[in-house]
């Protein structure tokens, strides 16, 4: 079945402090490399069903309406999985 | 700068409530075509300067021992920014 893969991350112009709290983390155990890190969200949507216009269409709205808050959040990207299959990592026997 | 993206979902086999509660919602709101929601987190790390091996293997072991939790999570993606998508990030011994 195909997988939708939505991502919504918290607006630039806000502090997202939870992002700030890893980067503070990462800096006292020694990675200085990385400067700053936001802290997002990743919707994995499985359809039933071909992956048409209209199921695009009310993925969007989906994404813009249920799945993130446009006052604080952005939709960044959705990916309808036309190039990729969803990655299964499951890595324990 | 670069931004280097990590994607952190809940294995597979976990129940993952929260999406369980979006499907609910989205099942309620007419949206049927959906049949399952999955959530998970997206990381966004800005480094200072190039992304060489060392920073590679640096944003892997942090992500892998930092960013998720390797009893409940599965690092399902890095994407550091350049041409060629990490195609097999998800490989863990």
């Amino acid at each position: 079945m195909p997988t939708i893969v939505v991502d919504v991350m918290p607006k630039a112009e806000l502090l997202d402090p939870q992002g700030k709290a890893v980067a503070g983390a990462l800096s006292r155990t020694g990675h200085a490399a990385i400067s700053s890190v936001r802290i997002g969200k990743r919707f994995e949507l499985t359809v039933d069903g071909p992956v048409d216009d209209e199921l695009r269409a009310s993925v969007q709205q989906i994404a813009d309406e249920i799945l993130s808050n446009s006052v604080i959040e952005d939709v960044v990207n959705i990916d309808f999985g036309d190039a990729e299959p969803a990655a299964d990592a499951s890595t324990e026997a």
